[in-house]
């Protein structure tokens, strides 16, 4: 038996005190798997009241993480503070340049400063480990850095923040708007007090800007990420979405094409026949195209204590186990410099809704600007009539370039018929994985 | 940079082919990711005319894959030939006793011998690996020995066989037969000359063998799977099961009771708002619940050339990058032994078709037999009349044990007016991954 791995665990709450008890409750498994024991030997935490109830064992306890990061006996600190920046960023660096290993479930921290930890966590000979940024208990990191690794993989895109895909089931579900479920979500405890991060797609950008690096082994770069949230969803685009045969879902998608690595986060209508459209609630899914795996889906929960602290456990296992791999998946001498594909040369469908004023010819002036952009029509749809006010109309693109489209929205959105400023959604055309 | 590691294939069939190619292809990322170049130094294979077109490099070809074994100068044995004893047993035999590691992707071999070939393995201090045994390309080994290591797996359950998934899909899409829709997959090759491995749920046993050890921690016992294929669906049962809110689907399913473990291949009904009810064709998926993780749901091809070499080769890069891991999950020592969970103790709710003479009274029978035996009828289900002659009945019952319905049914099938073997397909409540 080898000696066993002593952990310092910095931040207490909902995975910090989960990570806790399932090191404790499932010690003996963990051995076995590890070949050693796990032990807790220290943890930080500034609000002592969270130290009630959790299995700290002989652990010592520090008020201060930067503390902890540097005066504590351990192997490996399981940073559970998050924020991109400040005393997360700190330990980290601080345990890496005491040639420790590190444990994070901070996406914010890696989508910014992931290539640099990369490179400090190499010349440190450490590992660097994240499962639990993305996805929650899927281990999608897993995934794409070992089980697909002798793939290219041409795409990866999924349901990335749970939030949000509970807001637009229960909008869908409900017929209510987006600030009436919002409020309840924040009531249940589902959506934070600040839900930008989640419901402006920041939180899906961060999880999809690490897919990316470890997917095409390129540098983590978030400001390459196109982000839209999901407050102008409403409920007539729902509906509309519905009737269409679609599902609106908040996707992350990259891809590698021809003009560079595509990056976004925006609304997409989900063709109905695709797997991912059903993936309701608090759930997540990737899914994942190479060129000889061809395409396979990861589905479970994205958050919550018990499944991250699954995620964060499993890295300390390989950890324990010896089990080492490139943070980002290969060196990062390795890394690749693809260019950000511009948005604007991005095809696809689209979903336009516009408020009109309900009179003869307005649809003629809509089409004939269209047109003038080289854009073409697939559907337009009014429901109801009501001659000389607002009405929603609906129209419907085939395949065409983003930037083509923005032209025309230009001009329609000028005309004295058009009341609202256009709202713009991608219909993607994921094969899905049947 | 390390030495390469030097591969030595066996069975250059349609995966055999794929490695190779996937080898020669993905070469430069392969390195990149596995730390070092992956030689291919010799290649074994009876039909000469297998090796045209394959990149062999500058391999050394052996016509007897047992003189590959004991003569090549291999770090790694990669074993495509398949069958559970014979040859494919030898090789991987033979290779662990020169200390060298083997990869496979022989489900039978693995099902039949793993805990053996574990056991050698272990002794020789080399990885055995068989990430390509089960679902093809998608990475379920690795996620349960590792990804999913630090929980306690409840149940794992799945469509493991693609063929028999396709030819039930085929066969609801049309209203076709059985028999006619496997010949046509004969025809497109999609099935075998000797379909029984595939139809008759030996090879999904054989996978759902493996799973069930890792998941579990528990030796590898083929025998101890209770096994039943789908030649006895009829477009009657599928379409009965479509009005009942069902798909029927050949699942594997390995759970842990309070009366041991069970393992059972099937047809089941499966509830349409299930996740897996919506895989269909030639698509494989795996759903895993565990205590901490809860359900995460996996999904891909199980089979052809290129995803299953991407899942060899990902075995390969583990091996070069020095990953390693107890070949079912924990060491041999610590391989538990739980007794397997009786069938008549498990309990479900049921579908059994009848065919009964359509006169009156005959519900009434049927009725008192189910309930002489404890089993209460949840519906019951007529299709058309034809006084004095035999129609299709169909019922469902709540949940029950099934030994119990076994005993129903046997008084059920002496009764004068039932006039062929009942038919029992199992409804399994499967709360999918969402």
């Amino acid at each position: 038996m080898l000696q066993p791995l002593k952990v310092a665990l910095a931040g207490l709450g909902t995975v910090g005190g989960g990570t806790l008890k399932l090191l404790d409750a499932g010690k003996e498994r963990i051995r076995e798997r590890s070949g050693r024991p796990i032990h807790l030997v220290a943890v930080a935490e500034r609000d002592s009241t969270k130290l009630t109830g959790l299995p700290l064992g002989g652990a010592a306890v520090f008020a201060d993480a930067g503390r902890l990061a540097d005066e504590a006996d351990y192997d490996v600190l399981v940073e559970l503070i998050g924020g991109s920046d400040g005393i997360a960023r700190t330990v980290c660096e601080r345990a890496i340049a005491r040639g420790r290993h590190v444990v994070t479930a901070n996406k914010a921290l890696l989508a910014h400063h992931g290539t640099a930890l990369a490179r400090a966590a190499e010349s440190a000979q450490v590992s660097l480990r994240y499962e639990a940024a993305v996805a929650g208990g899927i281990p999608i990191i897993k995934a794409l850095r070992e089980g697909l690794a002798g793939n290219a993989i041409t795409s990866i895109y999924g349901i990335l923040n749970g939030t949000s895909n509970y807001i637009l089931t229960t909008m869908r579900k409900t017929g209510r708007s987006f600030d009436d479920v919002l409020a309840e979500a924040q009531r249940l405890g589902y959506a934070e007090a600040d839900p930008s991060f989640d419901v402006d797609g920041v939180d899906a950008a961060h999880k999809l800007t690490i897919l990316a690096s470890v997917a095409f082994g390129c540098a983590v770069d978030f400001k390459a990420v196109h982000i839209e949230g999901i407050r102008h969803i409403s409920p007539l685009d729902i509906q509309f979405a519905n009737d269409l045969g679609y599902r609106i879902k908040l996707l992350g998608i990259a891809r590698m094409t021809e003009h560079g690595i595509e990056r976004r986060v925006h609304p997409c209508m989900v063709p109905l026949g695709t797997p991912i459209a059903h993936v309701d609630g608090v759930f997540n899914a990737v899914v994942v195209d190479g060129d000889f795996v061809d395409k396979t889906m990861y589905e479970g929960r994205g958050a919550g204590e018990k499944p991250t602290a699954s995620a964060v456990v499993a890295d300390l296992i390989d950890i324990a186990a010896g089990r080492v791999a490139p943070t980002l998946g290969v060196p990062v001498s390795a890394l690749k410099n693809i260019p950000a594909a511009p948005m604007d040369r991005l095809r696809n469908s689209f979903y336009v809704r516009l408020m009109v004023v309900d009179r003869p010819g307005v649809f003629a002036e809509i089409a004939t600007a269209l047109g003038e952009h080289g854009v073409s029509m697939e559907s337009v749809l009014q429901r109801g009539r009501a001659p000389g006010e607002a009405v929603p109309v609906v129209l419907t693109t085939h395949d065409t370039e983003e930037g083509a489209l923005g032209l025309a929205l230009a001009k329609i959105a000028s005309l004295g018929t058009v009341v609202e400023t256009p709202r713009l959604i991608r219909i993607v055309s994921l094969d899905g994985a049947n």
